[in-house]
């Protein structure tokens, strides 16, 4: 198959790939991050490049002006390579470098902030054990394996039944080597303890674990020191995965057509290029890290492990395993000590996973006699409901308009993205992220655009957009538009609006995750007034807006001191997992006491839905406290 | 270097080794058991070969008379090929091939003679459990793995904490496939169970384990019917180890020698051979034996594993592992389903192995209120005193003298064998294995003759010849010599003696093991009249005349009635704990509860040593019932 040439300006970077080869993968074999929501399927129109030279084949897009035809413009998903090829990404194309990747992205808690030792038992899961052991004699002839392992037993109670035979191997000669003063890596896998690896002498200082929150849209890792229960750094990137769709739904279909490992490659060089990082920067040894822990949405603990995903998509939507056992990391190509342990925190469903038990443990929620609500607000709208004595979850389908795609201008949470919208003198005012010149609008925006246009009375509770106000209302191939930023606001010379369909993907979403809440107290006989602590998870909830995100109904009308911005409680829970084997087996419980709701067999759930297709609700009483 | 080819008649084999490996050597590249005491050293004289064409180097032998090196007589371990050779071997060196293995070296209990389901809770290392599960729903949407999981659970009530990550990947289709009708096959892993692979439809049926006693002499293998409890089948081979000697000293030494790994591979190579001809003969598939079980002294434990043997002969005496977790048999090259494993059963140190803690289990001798004894009479002598309270584990290195090899017409226990020596009609008359013409003595043999030779006057206690018989006592290099068998009277034209050296080693032997019962006894500060059950293990055991044991010296002179021939405990012993995980829980609870004491530690081991060194004993008043 003949090999071409692609090069990507102005990054100047260059790539070897088969003809036929699309733009947006040869981008991505680049390693060259590309604004792309709709997974290659053409309709976004996000991926936009120019070619300067070269020919590239494939069909042309009504995302594309002629003009833009004319000027080069191609959609970097519909185009394949079929010579060498010089292409130009335009800035709006080009999501910056990983590297880049904002610090806001990863907000953090830090270990030492949430892990609480008087309410955890401090037990790492993997630890490292510095033993001067006695010496054998006649009298004291145990042998090496039992007398390393018999020590480790009396500092860590802990049961063994697993050891490589290679590690027992090497005893022999270590023991003697080192006077008997050795390091026993040992690693907790269920009820049983792993004797991992021997070191010769006292390395036990240094033992780090990497905790993963494996977002769809963003990968987060946090370096640990098991011995100080303390958080060194923080590293983020955008999940690579997004070239095969920004929603979970077109990865699975894209890696049904060509085959998972595809997905589950690009997950693990996001995860060992953040362990990188993570090392490099804070001077520690690959051989130092001994775990990693990983939370995530049920689909992202598939790719990682690369387990068949053709399930969990169509009824009855079965996961192939939502506990998986811990397994060495080398074995899906994690690179820490090649003897470190990977352990996959366990989900409650395939559409419901280790995410969101990691944020019941980190919540706290499972331990409260008073009912509360969890609610993780992305693409997926989970929703958990529980106290003490029984926990309950389902998952709603939202799309991903409140993360700012599925709206034409919608932006990820970076630079430059809207972030903010209110009236301040009777004006319309929006702040961006780093004040940059606005390039889009982020998830938080959209929702405060909304309220706002439904307080001014710019949109009316269906979405509609009723006021005709010159230059900001205008209507395009019989849809309204109403423009936040006009071209000549903007010092990007790029506007920025919202289209009534926009704002149709906007309530959509909203609706699916309140009617999911509403469903699943219904099956309980509860009411919203019943939930006394409100936890709303996910990045977005660290941004978001709480009367507005009432006063469009996201939220239902409940006192505000009851809310809570619980942060990205994944990487809180995984974070406290990894320091506490109570914490671990608590999970577990957690996973193993929630009962799944699936709402497709929810007679109820398509009334409830349309009930909630309004701003802020069809039985407006239920917000009453709501100025509309 | 140099390929010559070495030709063995009268069997017709050929091989080709480098210039300068030892005809004994060649021999075991060509699969030929050869005769061969002293592991090669060159002492115990019994690997002559006649050369016939080509040319070999080495030392002559002084075990060689003039006339014989004449002859072209050499000895096969002392001389290296340095040309094409054609050897003859003489039949008295040829030991029988593998496959004609005396069925007598077997003498096994069959499991369904020795497993009590009264007593021992039924259930198999590795279990195959047929399921037929409830199809997915959306009100039963657990995943795949966990369906399995809970099922097996439902079914077994174990703990899982293990599955191959290759195995969660098959799941999905296996399970829709097979209208989730599937076997799993499951292993107990210590304290937990290992789902460790699944098939469609019922396999269930087909569930076999292997038993294996990796004797120093003999491998023994069962084939075991894990549904049925039941053996089907069992194979025996010498020990192909014999070649690097008979005694298990020998064997360390070569393998710190020349590496371990090719005493390793010629212990799997054993097992596997006898796995084959089990697996042919009785038309079961490989994939169908899920484990194979081993019980043996420690030495050959870390032969299995290839675990560093260095300083198990070395004072403190210290093993590498007693109790080695389970692990995957494909792991150290034995052949059975790839994904089976492989139980070590627990020893108690590098001198008492896994052969003895099966014993103790088989003989129940830690279940009893009443103190009992138990002697595995071998080249090693392990005596162990215990009750259910407590128990005390020692070993003496006796030789392999009462085992037939360190006498010079001392044979195996193998065809033409003389194995019963009595006195009839004033005439002292002998029985051997097949009725054979005689070949030389073994074990029973031997004790019967000294105890015949004492009773009769014809040695004296202290195993000095005394009394002059024409023709049958003569002297030869200022040593006398006993002879049962003239020349003239065996069709063999081959006499069968004994030497007062012969003699010595004998009378050595039996004082070690005597000694090591003593001083274990006196540490417990008990007699052996206390002993309400004295067992007597080892293939060796099933032959024993017990009266002459006791004129002898072996066995102390206690009621006759106390005396148990307990047979090959070992196999008894692993054939249980394969078929029970609470009696391999048992045999782990003995031996962490069993004291070892080294007799290297005990400054009058040297002095009961000695007093045993006369027939019966020093104070003869302790077998005052014996007639001397």
């Amino acid at each position: 198959m003949s090999l071409y040439t692609v090069t990507f300006n102005p990054l100047g970077k260059k790539v070897k790939v088969n003809r036929g080869t699309t733009l947006i993968e040869a981008a991505s074999e680049a390693d060259i991050s590309i604004n792309n929501v709709c997974g290659g399927d053409g309709i976004c129109g996000h991926c936009r490049m120019i070619v300067t030279e070269g020919k590239v084949s494939g069909r042309i897009s009504e995302k594309l002006t002629p003009d833009e035809i004319k000027k080069g413009y191609v959609l970097a998903c519909m185009s394949s390579v079929e010579s060498d090829v010089v292409v130009l990404i335009p800035e709006e194309t080009l999501v910056r470098e990983k590297d880049e990747a904002d610090e806001d992205i990863i907000r953090h808690k830090r270990a030492e902030d949430v892990f609480c030792k008087d309410k955890w038992q401090p037990f790492p899961l993997v630890q490292k054990i510095y033993l001067e052991l006695e010496q054998p004699s006649l009298s004291n002839n145990t042998a090496d394996h039992q007398r390393v392992c018999s020590a480790i037993k009396n500092r860590l109670s802990v049961t063994f039944s697993q050891a490589g035979l290679k590690i027992i191997k090497s005893l022999p000669d270590i023991l003697r080597d080192n006077n008997y003063h050795i390091t026993a890596t040992v690693g907790i896998r269920g009820n049983i303890a792993e004797f991992m690896y021997v070191e010769g002498g006292n390395t036990a200082d240094k033992n780090y674990l990497v905790v993963v929150d494996m977002g769809t849209t963003t990968v987060v890792a946090h370096l640990i020191d098991a011995n100080k229960y303390k958080t060194i750094d923080a590293k983020a990137c955008f999940n690579s995965q997004g070239i095969y769709g920004r929603e979970v739904t077109g990865r699975l279909i894209s890696a049904e057509k060509e085959g998972s490992s595809k997905l589950h490659k690009l997950l693990i060089d996001d995860i060992n290029e953040l362990i990188g990082k993570l090392v490099r920067d804070n001077k520690v040894h690959f051989k130092d890290i001994t775990a990693v822990i990983c939370a995530g949405n049920t689909v992202m603990g598939h790719f990682l492990l690369d387990l068949p995903i053709e399930n969990i998509r169509r009824t009855p939507y079965i996961a192939t395993s939502i506990e998986p056992p811990p397994l060495r990391a080398a074995e899906v190509g994690i690179k820490i000590n090649p003897r470190g342990l990977l352990y996959s925190l366990p989900g409650i469903s395939g559409w419901v996973g280790s995410d969101l038990t990691a944020g019941i443990l980190a919540t706290g929620l499972n331990e409260k006699s008073e009912t509360s609500l969890l609610v993780d607000i992305g693409t997926n709208g989970e929703v958990i409901v529980g106290n003490s004595e029984w926990i309950m979850a389902c998952s709603a389908s939202a799309g991903p308009a409140l993360e700012g795609a599925s709206v034409e201008c919608g932006v990820r949470a970076e630079k430059g993205a809207i972030e903010r919208v209110y009236v301040k003198a009777g004006e319309i005012c929006y702040d961006t992220i780093g004040k940059a010149p606005p390039i889009g609008v982020c998830g938080s925006g959209i929702i405060d655009l909304l309220s706002v246009l439904l307080n001014e009375g710019i949109i009316n509770r269906s979405g509609k957009i009723v006021k005709k106000i010159s230059k900001r209302v205008t209507t395009k191939e019989g849809i309204k538009r109403y423009y936040l930023v006009l071209e000549s606001e903007n010092r990007n010379k790029k506007p920025v609006y919202i289209t009534e369909a926009d704002i149709e993907n906007i309530i959509t979403a909203k609706a699916a995750i309140y009617a999911a809440m509403k469903i699943l107290l219904q099956r309980l006989d509860l009411q919203f007034t019943d939930i006394k602590h409100f936890y709303i998870a996910g990045a977005f909830g660290n941004y978001l807006d709480m009367e507005n995100a009432i006063t469009i109904g996201l939220i239902p009308n409940i006192p505000r001191d009851r809310v809570i911005f619980a942060g990205n409680t994944s990487i809180k829970g995984a974070t406290i997992a990894a320091l506490s084997q109570d914490a671990l087996n608590k999970i577990i419980e957690i996973e193993r006491n929630t009962t799944y709701y699936d709402l497709m067999g929810a007679d109820d759930y398509i009334h409830e839905f349309t009930k909630a297709m309004f701003l802020p609700h069809t039985d407006i009483e239920v917000f009453q406290t709501v100025e509309v």
